[in-house]
C-alpha cells in the first residue's frame, strides 16, 4: 500500500503529508471528496467505463469553455437570476470540476484556473460590503443571501483541495487568511441567524464551514461545523423572511444537530422533498468528506444510517417521472435528474452498501459524480449489475423520532398506468411549510390527476421577483384552499400561523397496504381548528368492476359548534361534464377575501340536487370522473384561479369546491375514477363514462362507517372502517340494512 | 404473366374472371385497393419486410379479437362517441382489415367472417328508417349522418371485393339486393343535399358509391360517382347544418369535381389540413382503385397530378412534431400519424414516383397500408432506401386555379429549433373556414408560440355534444377575436357571415424565401371590412446579434373612416413581465357582448406609455418577448378566455391585445422575440430577457414603410418594404433621416 502511495507521489509536484487532526486518517489533498488513493484507482480506469468517462468528457467540455471565457468576478449586485448572481454560481460549480479534472487528467491548466480564480476572489472579497440587495434575513456578500454564499463555499473548498498541493504556499496563505478564513467566520459567526439553526439554510452553512475546516486542517472550525456556535446572541423568537422561526428555545445546533432533527426515522426531512433534494447535497458530500477524513465519526451510520436512509426516501417521494411531489414549497418539474441526487445516489451506493438497484436510478440520470462514488457507479453498471428500483407503497413518518405524522404514498400499478396517491398528515414542515393537514395529491404516471400546487415562486427567474418567493406563496400557495383538504369557516389551518402550526403534526390512525388491491391510509388532526376533529382516510381500491383502481376518500369532520366546511379538488384539464345545474355569473367575482380564497374567481354555482354528485374532465389523454355522496343542501362551486394577482404570478388552474354550510358533523365521501382514453389522432374515445352508478354512506355512527360503490350493473362494494379502534387483532360486528357484518381488524371490504 | 395468374388460381376457391366494364383491364376480385397480381407478391414476401409484418400483425391480432366477440350489429341510435355509432364504425374499419387477412393469410376463417357481417348487415339494413338523431341536414341508417354511412361503404367496399369470389351467388345476390345497391342509392340518390356538392362529406360520397360500384361493376354507379347526379332537385342556396352552402348555381359536382375544384394546384384543399387530412383517404383509396381497375382515367395525372401534389402539400402542414396546423376547424393533436396518412403516403410512394423522402415519414408512422402500397414502402425502407423528407418554406395557393390567395409556411432552422410562422390569407375555406384574414400562428418545434385556437368540438366524445361541434365553434373558434389578426370595431370579418366570406379571398402581395435569413409573406385584405384596406408583411429575420430568429409583424390598415382596431395574440404559458402599467379589475367581465368578444374575460387594462410596449412570458422552457410600436394612446388589454361559457366547452387560454381606438389609418409594428431557457431541474435562466432596445417606424407613406429593430448593444436593424409594388426589378430610393437608401426589388434590409 505504502509502495503504491510513493509510486503516485512521483507523479506530482510537491506532496505534503501531515495528520490533518485528532484520529484523523493521515493524508494529503485532495482528501475530501476525491481521495489520492481514489484518483489512483479513477486514473487507471479512465477510458474504460463508458458513464463515467461521458461524465468527465462533458465536464471537460464545459471547464473548457469556462476557461477559454476568462476569470469574471464582477462586483455583486443582482438577485438570482440576475448577472453578478448568475456568474458568482457558475463560477464555484466550474472550479470544483476544474480541481476535479486537474486530479484526474493530471493537467495543469486546470489547477492555474482554479488558483487564479480563487486569488481573483482573495482580492475581492476583503472589498466587499453586505451585498445590496436587502431582501434576505441574512445577506451574503457575494449572494444577497448567505445561503448562496454557502453554497459557493462547499462547492469552492473542493476545488481548493483538489489544487492544494499544486498551489504555492505563499498564495495558499493569501487565499485562506483573505478568502476562506474570513468567509467561513462571515457565514457563520457573522451570520449566527443563518448558521445557528434546524434549517436546510444552516446545513448549508455548516457544511460550507465544515468542508473548509477539513481542507485547512482547522480543528476550531470544524466544532463549529459540527455543533454549532457555542454563543449566538441571537433574540428569542427571531425570524427568517420566510416566516420562519430561527431557533426553538435550547436547540441544538450545527451540522449533527440538522441531521439528527429534521429527518425522521424514516429518512423523510421535513421540510419536504424539494428542500431535502436541495440539503442533500452537502449532507452526502460532507458525510462523505468526514468519512474519508475521519471514518470514526461513522458519519454514514449516525443515527441508524438516517442519511442514507434519506436518499431512499427521496427517490421514492418521486412521480413515474423522476420528479419530487411538490410538497411544502416546492417547484414543479425538480427531480432525481438533478445534479445534488446525481451525487446523493452514487455517495448513498458507495457508502450505503452498494445496492444494486440505485443503480438503475444513476443508469437514468446518465451521469455520475466525478469521484469514487460515481465511479463504482459507472463500474458497477458496465459489469450489468443493475437492477430495477421498485417503488412501492410507503409511509414515511415526520418528525425526529417519527412521532409528528407523516407522509403516506401509496401505488397501484396495472398495465402501463401507476396510479399514485399521496397524503400529507405531517408536521408544519418549518418556514416552508404549507398548512395543509390531512391534503392529497394524486398521479397517474407522471400526470397530476389531482395537484398539488406547490410553490409560487420562480426560481432563478429574476423578472420575477428576483427569482424569490412572491408574495402568492404566503397569500395562495401556503394557504390551505390551495390544497385538497377541507377548509373551515374560510380560515387557514391554524390560522395560517406558523408558529401555531408548527407545535402541532397530524397522527396516524392507520396505514395498512397489506393488500395490494385495498391499501389505505387513514389519519386525524385535531389542532388545525380548535375544537374540531378532522378524520380522512383514503382507500386505493382495487376491483375488477372497474378498468382501473378507484380512490376512495373519506372525511369525517367533528366539530363542537356548527361551521362551513370546503373541500376543494383541484382538477387538470378539461371540464367534460356533470351531473347538476349551475350557475356561471356574468361577471367574475373572487370566492373571498382572506386566506387565499380572494385568489379564486367564482366561475359556477350550483346545489347538489341528485344523492351523488359527479363531475368528469379529460386530462392528458385519459377520462377522470368524482362521484360524491353530497346532500341537497350542498353547494357545488367551480373555481378558477387568478383573483388579485396583478402580476400574472399564479397560473391559472380549475378547481371543484363541495360545500357544506352550518354543519357540526359532515362527512365527504368522494370517489375519483381513472377510466378511457382520448387520442387526437384516432379520434376514438373508449369508456369516457363514469361507471359508478351511486356512492353511499350505509352506516355511520361514533365507532363506524360503512360506503358502498355501486356500479352500473349494479355490483356494489361495501367497505366499512372501525373509526375509533386501530387495532389489527380487535373483532367488529355491526348490522347494516338487516345484514350483520363481523371481522377482525380494522375494515372490512365485501362486494355484492 | 398468364401462366402466372394461372397458377396463382388454382390456389383459390372459386374465380370468375371477367371483364368489368368497357375500357377496363379484365381481371377478377379483388381488383381495388388489393389486386390478384398484388396479393401474388405479398404472400410471396411475407415473413421478410418487417415493416409490412409487424402491420399484418398488428391487424391480425385486431381482427381475431373482433372475431372473437362475433358479429355485432345493433339498431341505430347513437350520435359519434355513443356505443352504436362506434360499433357500427368499428365494424366498418375491422371488415375491410379481415377481407385484407383472408386475402393476404388465404384463411378462411375471415372471409367468413365478412361474409357473415355483410349477411347480418343486408338483414338489418331494409328495416331501418332514418337515424333517430335529427341534427343533420343529411341524416344516414346507420349513422346519425349519411356521411358516416358513407364512411362504412367505402370501408365496407372494399372488405366485399376482397371476399367477393367466396361468397355464394346466392348470398352475393342478397347482400347486393338488400345491402350495397339501396345503401348506394340512398347516399346519393337519396340524400342530394350531401351527395352532390363539392365538400369533403360528398367526396366521402361520392367515393363510397364508387368504390361499390368497382365491386358490383356497376356502369351507372360508377358514373354517378364520378359526375354526380343528373338531377338533383335542391332549392338553390340550400345549406348544410354549419351553415355552408350546398351548391354554388351551376357547380359540377361528383368525384372528378371533387378532385377538380377544392384543391388547389399547389395541393392545397380549401377547408384546411384537418379536412384534407380526413378527405384523404377517399381521395386517395379510390384514386387507387380507379388506377388498378381503370388505369386509362390516369387518375393520377388528373390535374397536373394534384392527388399526389396534395399528399406533400399536407406533409408540409405539420409542426415538428408531425401535428397539422389547425387551420380552419381544426383538432389539435391530429397529425400525419393518422391512417388516413399511412394509406396516403404509401398510395403517394406506389404511385407518385416512389420518392425516396416519403419512406422516412412512413418509417416515423410505423406501419403501412396492407396492400401493394403498403409493400413498396416497405420493402423500399427495407432496402434502406428511406430519405430525410425535408419541409422547407413553401407558399401553398388556394383555389381552383390558385389564385384565391393562400397560406404561407415560413421555417428557419437553428441549432435544434424549428421556428414556423404560419400565415393565412386564404379563402374563406367552404363551411369549415374561419374569419381569420392574414391571421397567423407561430412555433417553435411543435410548441405553439402564438396558437391558432383551433376547432371548439370534441370529436367522438359523446358528452360534449354528441362529439359534434359545439355551439361556441361558432361563437368563438370561428370569430376573428379568436385569431391572431385585426378585428374592426369589434365586429368580424364579413360580419361572420358565411355567404360573404365565401365571395372573397385575400391576395398575395409578396412571397420571397430566397434570402434564408430575410424570409417574407406579405399580403392584403380589402374586403373584410368593405371601405378598409388590411395590408399584413411577415418577416422572419435571423441576425446574428439575437440568439434565435425574430419575427417582425407590420400590419398596416387604411379606411375610409374611423375605427377601432384590436389586434390580439393568443400567447401560451406564463407571462413574465411587461413595461406598462395596468390594472386589474376587482370582478372580471366580458371584454364584449358579440363575435366571439363575449368570451373574453378582461383580466388587465392598461396604456401605453412609453414608445415601446413589452410583454415576456415563459413557456415550455422558452422565453418570448413581444415588443410593439405603440403610441401613448394605445390600449393593452390582458384577455382570458372562458366568459359565457357555461358548459366549460373553451379552453382556460391567455391573450394580449393591442387596440387602437378611433383611427383611420393604423399601423401595427410588433416583433416576437424567442430567448434563452428555463429549466425547472437546473432551475437556470438563460437569456431571459428581451434584447430589443426599441423598434420604431421611421418611414411611411403610401409606398413604402421603413421600420429598424435595435438591440441593446445599439445595433440597428433596418428593413424598409415597397408596400404599393411588388415587382422584383424595380428600383427604389428613399430618404430616411438624412440618408438614401436605393435597392432594387420589394425590400431593403441592413444593419447599422
Amino acid at each position: 500500500m505504502k509502495l503504491k502511495i510513493n509510486r503516485f507521489l512521483k507523479r506530482t509536484a510537491i506532496v505534503i503529508v501531515f495528520s490533518v487532526m485528532q484520529n484523523t486518517v493521515a493524508q494529503g489533498h485532495p482528501s475530501l471528496v476525491l481521495t489520492k488513493k481514489g484518483v489512483t484507482e479513477i486514473r487507471a480506469k479512465l477510458g474504460k467505463v463508458p458513464l463515467f468517462d461521458t461524465s468527465l468528457a462533458e465536464a471537460k467540455t464545459e471547464v473548457d469553455a469556462e476557461i477559454a471565457l476568462g476569470i469574471i468576478t464582477p462586483i455583486p449586485k443582482d438577485f438570482s437570476g440576475g448577472y453578478t448572481h448568475e456568474r458568482h454560481k457558475k463560477n464555484f460549480l466550474i472550479i470544483q470540476k476544474a480541481g476535479v479534472l486537474y486530479q484526474i487528467l493530471n493537467d495543469k491548466k486546470y489547477a492555474v484556473y482554479v488558483r487564479d480564480m480563487l486569488l481573483a476572489y482573495a482580492k475581492l472579497y476583503p472589498t466587499l460590503p453586505l451585498h445590496p440587495q436587502e431582501r434576505s434575513y441574512a445577506r451574503g456578500k457575494l449572494f444577497w443571501q448567505a445561503l448562496n454564499d454557502s453554497n459557493w463555499l462547499v462547492y469552492t473548498s473542493q476545488a481548493y483541495d483538489c489544487v492544494y498541493d499544486f498551489i504555492s504556499v505563499a498564495d495558499r496563505e493569501t487565499i485562506e487568511k483573505d478568502l476562506f478564513k474570513p468567509f467561513a467566520d462571515f457565514i457563520s459567526i457573522g451570520s449566527p441567524q443563518f448558521f445557528d439553526r434546524v434549517h436546510n439554510h444552516s446545513t448549508w452553512g455548516n457544511v460550507a464551514v465544515g468542508m473548509i475546516a477539513l481542507v485547512m486542517d482547522d480543528a476550531e472550525l470544524l466544532d463549529r461545523a459540527l455543533n454549532g456556535l457555542k454563543e449566538n446572541g441571537l433574540p428569542a423568537g427571531m425570524k427568517d423572511n420566510d416566516g420562519g422561526l430561527i431557533k426553538k428555545p435550547g436547540q441544538k445546533t450545527g451540522f449533527l444537530a440538522n441531521v439528527n432533527e429534521p429527518f425522521s426515522p424514516d429518512g423523510y426531512y421535513t421540510e419536504g422533498p424539494y428542500y431535502q433534494r436541495y440539503a442533500m447535497y452537502p449532507f452526502m458530500v460532507f458525510a462523505e468528506a468526514l468519512q474519508n477524513t475521519k471514518p470514526d465519526v461513522k458519519i454514514f451510520e449516525y443515527k441508524n444510517g438516517i442519511l442514507i436512509k434519506a436518499v431512499y426516501a427521496l427517490l421514492h417521494l418521486t412521480n413515474a417521472a423522476g420528479e419530487f411531489f411538490p410538497l411544502n414549497d416546492g417547484q414543479k418539474g425538480m427531480s432525481y435528474y438533478s445534479r445534488e441526487l446525481v451525487s446523493a445516489v452514487d455517495i448513498a451506493y458507495l457508502y450505503g452498501g452498494k445496492d444494486a438497484s440505485l443503480l438503475s436510478i444513476a443508469e437514468k440520470q446518465g451521469r455520475v459524480q466525478l469521484d469514487n462514488s460515481g465511479m463504482a457507479v459507472a463500474l458497477a453498471i458496465k459489469k450489468g449489475l443493475a437492477k430495477p428500483f421498485e417503488k412501492k407503497s410507503i409511509d414515511l413518518s415526520d418528525g425526529p423520532e417519527g412521532k409528528d405524522g407523516g407522509v403516506a404514498i401509496i401505488r397501484n400499478k396495472n398495465e402501463g398506468s401507476e396510479l399514485t396517491l399521496v397524503m400529507k398528515y405531517a408536521a408544519q414542515g418549518l418556514s416552508h411549510g404549507h398548512f395543509d393537514k390531512l391534503s392529497f395529491s394524486y398521479y397517474n404516471n407522471s400526470s397530476e390527476v389531482l395537484q398539488d400546487y406547490g410553490l409560487a415562486r420562480f426560481v432563478n427567474i429574476e423578472q420575477k421577483g428576483g427569482g424569490n418567493y412572491l408574495k402568492e406563496n404566503t397569500t395562495w400557495a401556503k394557504q390551505t384552499i390551495a390544497h385538497n383538504t377541507i377548509i373551515q369557516n374560510e380560515t387557514s389551518h391554524f390560522g395560517a400561523d406558523f408558529e401555531t402550526g408548527n407545535q402541532f403534526s397530524s397522527k396516524k390512525y392507520l396505514y395498512d397496504v397489506s393488500n395490494p388491491k385495498v391499501q389505505i391510509i387513514s389519519a386525524t388532526e385535531d389542532n388545525a381548528y380548535p375544537g374540531t376533529k378532522m378524520h380522512r382516510t383514503m382507500v386505493v381500491l382495487q376491483d375488477e368492476g372497474y378498468e382501473k383502481p378507484l380512490l376512495l376518500d373519506i372525511f369525517q369532520i367533528d366539530s363542537d359548534k356548527a361551521n362551513q366546511y370546503d373541500l376543494p379538488f383541484y382538477y387538470q384539464g378539461q371540464m367534460m361534464s356533470s351531473n347538476f345545474t349551475y350557475q356561471t355569473p356574468k361577471t367574475l367575482e373572487p370566492l373571498g377575501k382572506a386566506y387565499g380564497y380572494q385568489h379564486l374567481w367564482k366561475e359556477g354555482i350550483g346545489k347538489a340536487t341528485t344523492e351523488n354528485t359527479k363531475i368528469s374532465w379529460l386530462d392528458n389523454g385519459v377520462f377522470y370522473s368524482l362521484t360524491s355522496a353530497t346532500q341537497p343542501t350542498d353547494e357545488l362551486l367551480f373555481v378558477g384561479l387568478g383573483a388579485n394577482d396583478p402580476s400574472f404570478n399564479l397560473r391559472r388552474d380549475p378547481g371543484f369546491i363541495i360545500r357544506k354550510k352550518n354543519s357540526q358533523k359532515a362527512t365527504f365521501v368522494n370517489v375519483i375514477e381513472t377510466h378511457g382514453s382520448y387520442n387526437p389522432v384516432t379520434e376514438v374515445a373508449t369508456n369516457a363514462f363514469s361507471l359508478i352508478d351511486k356512492i353511499e354512506v350505509v352506516y355511520e355512527d361514533a365507532n363506524y362507517i360503512g360506503v358502498t360503490i355501486k356500479n352500473k350493473e349494479r355490483k356494489s362494494i361495501l367497505f366499512i372502517l372501525a373509526t375509533n379502534n386501530n387495532s389489527t387483532t380487535k373483532k367488529h360486528q355491526i348490522k347494516i340494512k338487516d345484514t350483520t357484518y363481523t371481522w377482525v381488524g380494522t375494515h372490512y371490504k365485501t362486494i355484492n
